[in-house]
């Protein structure tokens, strides 16, 4: 990976040392300058019109995203964001009384209100499946919990926001489809820096985000939706995108995963979106998990061995996203104390992830997410900077 | 109004006689840059540390679309288009069976659609209101079908899509509240044309687009919620933004309008949408809507001139919208003829309006949707034009 051609063409590259990757990557050049040529050409000629000059480059969109996850261009919906996927996905399916949902202990806090509010809506009940030694979802106990039967869903993040484990998506895939239950892999953080096979992981569902890993323009992200179930699944709001009115009270829901969408989108975006994954396509996704996977075991162990500094980071398998605290000194004082050192990283809390009932739980983490386009001098920097604060 | 000089900040000018305004207005140079440089400002500090940095100018979006509205800053949800800003309106009233939703004969495909999947999810009533002779809502129609009580939403397009039609808001708005049914107005094709004031017009709810004749980014639209049934309406989605995860199986939902909104967002459109509505409010509506009153009304007049052309708009009260049809033409020869001539309409469909249930409904219509920037010249270039084919 020619890391410094690849910096070149990051314009952020030459401010901060910038590790919220997992918050908003930075865009490419091209990222933006699609967005940019796009919305030029809005102006100049108006919204639809640009639309209709840009049709084909919006299918390819599809046929992007579709081989970035080994999936078919009609399995995909492209969509506002990354909860909007997940949320399309979710509230289609019709629960009834009694069903089970399993989740994960780490799940992100948008899943788990949704999860609520099917159980206040349907009376289903919502199962965090317990975590092994290493904080990934424990598979012993996710297939106890299916044998138990009536599992509608399993629903679980791929990579948590809040510490460097990766679940094992797979192995969940194998139990979840061996028990008849659906499989939403909401993969919001690890789109864009682990390579996803739909059909290897078994998932019927799977969410995704633009602006994160893959360096994607805000506002913008897409579901995958199976061939296999999205005849099952019926939108939970429709618009003549999603269906056709054929007569003054009957409507024909489209049998493709685009039912999932709305007809009015930010064009400039999606084609944004669409530079994105043809970007990390070029790359290749397996060289972009080794890199990302060595920067941060990099990361680990240079602040493991600053005193005071804890890696908070669970999972036998880890991710780009890494968390630490550093004794008498809050997240976010560290984080400002970065920001003046010239580096980018966020506070994150696990704390919200209320079905995470470890007693021990870190109330607030540093999360420097670090991505392919970082440096050695990059983490260095970090570093200093951490022993220094 | 200095129509020279809103035409030298508004690119698009110089290009085709611009009819589509019904479709997509074109946006201002402001507009544009607003979102450019907030872009710009994403990739060079990275997405969060932008939206940070445009935090108050944020906030001065709420107000603005507030007092584009008379309404408060905390009735206004900043939604991705006007579908959605109207979906999570109608989604979220709990509707039990046999109750009443009456609607307009012109209502717009995603609307019905979303009448149609209420009444087969819970059993309710959905019931066209009659038009009165000028094609608009009859409001004794409406005060009879109140009458019979039961009705627990009236749900009308303020300007229908396929036709020069304005609806009366106001009227419609005292009737069902007397009658203590929710109303929600689409005000999708009004907002940015006619003044709208939510206190006068009575409506609970408003749905509004950004792109169409407030001139705002694609992709962005807006939700008004009064105070007083904010409380009553759930999201039919739920994430972070909308309520707040506060213990293992709990939830509370914020109490103000943003409970509609997703967090996630395209940052840079919505900074576009504020700069949009601000131009608005500085030309002020009232002006707007009287200049946009007399080109559409001069357009139809020159049009009737024309033998063989038919203005097939109704209404006792016209909006910007101006639809025709010309004896032996199709609707699509027509404007791939005015194209040709260096002008941009649109094809309309009446048809696809499965409650209007007109005999001789047109099958297709020209729409030349005039805005305020249009001068007197491009109108008589498309009636030449018109007059040529």
């Amino acid at each position: 990976m020619d890391v410094p051609r690849l910096r070149a063409v990051t314009p952020g590259c030459t401010g901060t040392a910038y590790f919220d990757n997992a918050g908003a990557a930075l865009p490419t050049e091209r990222v933006t300058q699609t967005v940019i040529d796009h919305l030029l050409l809005e102006r100049r000629v108006g919204g639809y019109a640009a639309a209709d000059q840009a049709e084909a480059r919006l299918e390819e969109v599809y046929s992007s995203a579709a081989r970035l996850l080994n999936a078919r261009p009609d399995e995909i919906a492209l969509v506002e964001n990354a909860t909007r996927a997940w949320d399309m996905a979710f509230y289609a399916v019709q629960f009834r009384p009694g069903e089970r949902i399993l989740t994960s202990r780490s799940e992100y806090p948008s899943n788990g209100l949704a999860f609520l509010q099917a159980k206040k809506r349907y009376g289903v009940e919502v199962e965090p499946i317990p975590d092994d030694e290493h904080g990934q979802v424990c598979l012993d106990s996710l297939a106890r919990m299916l044998d138990r039967g009536g599992v509608r869903l399993v629903a679980v993040n791929h990579v948590p926001t809040y510490d460097g484990v990766v679940h094992p998506a797979a192995a969940i895939g194998e139990l979840a489809n061996r028990a008849g239950a659906l499989f939403l892999l909401d993969a919001c953080q690890s789109v864009g820096q682990i390579p996803l096979d739909v059909r290897r992981i078994g998932c019927h569902l799977l969410s995704a985000s633009g602006r994160k890993y893959l360096r994607g323009p805000r506002g913008t992200g897409f579901l995958y939706v199976s061939r296999e179930v999205v005849a099952g699944l019926e939108p939970p709001l429709l618009d003549l995108r999603a269906a056709t009115w054929t007569g003054h009270d009957e409507y024909r829901i489209r049998p493709d995963a685009r039912r999932f969408e709305t007809w009015e989108r930010n064009v400039a975006g999606v084609l944004g979106l669409g530079a994105a994954i043809d970007g990390a396509l070029d790359l290749g996704l397996e060289p972009i998990r080794q890199r990302v996977g060595r920067l941060a075991d990099r990361l680990r162990g240079g602040l493991g061995a600053i005193d005071g500094v804890v890696v908070q980071d669970r999972g036998a398998v880890r991710s780009g996203i890494v968390t630490f605290t550093r004794r008498g000194r809050s997240a976010q004082q560290l984080v400002d104390g970065l920001r003046a050192a010239g580096v980018t990283a966020a506070v994150s809390f696990p704390s919200r992830a209320r079905f995470d009932t470890r007693p021990a739980k870190p109330p607030e983490v540093v999360r420097a997410s670090v991505h392919y386009y970082n440096t050695e001098a990059e983490l260095d920097r970090l570093l200093d900077a951490v022993g220094e604060l």
